[in-house]
């Protein structure tokens, strides 16, 4: 039961991402081991750097050593969770997308809708995400690859939505960049999963097609 | 020259809010002693709760007493920066909205254009706002309240273009948390001011009328 052993990398590539559930709307809450309750606890409060793997341990109510068997180290632990947080969001998105047909608009909106959807979920789980920045090289490309195939993916569709003369936008890779911004922050505005995730969801759907000037009777 | 005199709590009041310069597009970078360049470096890299004053004046080259004497403890120094950061956002926002004169659609985008004049002059002093969290609560509430007019500000100017029929907002509350999320995250893509700030600050002007669902020939 090792959880460094439970991490396939492969779940980043769209070509091998596979959802659990065939429905990307569908996001159940993610279960945590005891020891990854006590951390997200520990790393929502006082972030990667201020955090102690003693801290962890006193909160999940585990020895040290039992932390160092299971997860190497505090990288270890913030890793096996972000994990959690990240691993299906690309597969996620390309489903969302994929929904969307032929349709940009249709295609944006679930897109986003995707993203908020998880978000919404375990907020407190997706807060964590800025921290990537602290870890070593590996860890830290690993988790910026999902950043990164998701901003490729809604640029892709700014551009063809663009091209087809359905979005108004003078600046794909701006704008894209503000509606990723604004999907992060989500965090901010929510500890728990509101109880209307799913509407809240949707209407940041809804601002990305303003945001990038779609109208529907363009 | 001690700068825990040099705060007049005052500017936080949209009544008495006064711009050293009359035209809101001008923004001079901050000039920063000594103590606070050091300062500076170390929250941006380290975050508020992992610096360390012995941080701070080993990067400063002064001696502790002397940081001591200056800003009283870490979070008087960090306060003196936040106070650099954040002293005129308000009063620049709202001689932007001013300038817009009675159309909604020129407030929304001056004041956000000002908002991210500003950002992108100093991006590594705004990038230390989060950080606002873990400040006591006199100071916590006095920077949130800058925040929190800016939000008003907003908030008003998207209600007033949906009540005359220019915007397409479905949720204006919603919405102004994404445009201000928007402008929040810009010191991510930022780490000294880009060569053209003022025409990106402009673009952003441009997004945040489309995320409000503007058009010229609505």
């Amino acid at each position: 039961m090792d959880s460094r052993r439970r991490v396939p990398s492969a779940v980043f590539d769209e070509a091998t991402a596979v959802l659990d559930e065939p429905d990307w709307r569908y996001v159940a809450q993610p279960e945590l081991s005891p020891i990854l309750r006590g951390a997200l606890d520990a790393f929502y409060e006082k972030g990667f750097r201020g955090t102690t793997v003693r801290d962890i341990s006193q909160r999940a109510g585990v020895t040290m050593p039992t932390l160092y068997y299971y997860h190497g180290n505090k990288e270890g632990i913030f890793t096996a969770l972000l994990e959690c947080a990240t691993k299906d969001v690309l597969a996620r998105a390309y489903a969302a997308r994929d929904e969307g047909g032929d349709k940009p608009e249709v295609r944006l909106a679930y897109v986003v809708e995707s993203i908020l959807l998880r978000t919404l979920i375990s907020p407190r789980m997706v807060a964590l995400e800025p921290d990537i920045r602290f870890l070593s090289a590996p860890n830290r490309d690993r988790f910026e690859r999902v950043r990164t195939g998701v901003e490729r993916l809604l640029l892709g569709i700014v551009r063809e939505g663009r091209r087809r003369g359905l979005f108004t936008v003078s600046d794909p890779v701006l704008t894209t960049r503000a509606l990723l911004d604004m999907c992060d922050a989500v965090p901010r505005w929510y500890v728990e999963c509101p109880p209307k995730y799913q509407a809240v969801a949707q209407k940041y759907g809804a601002i990305a097609l303003n945001a990038v000037g779609y109208r529907a009777d363009g």
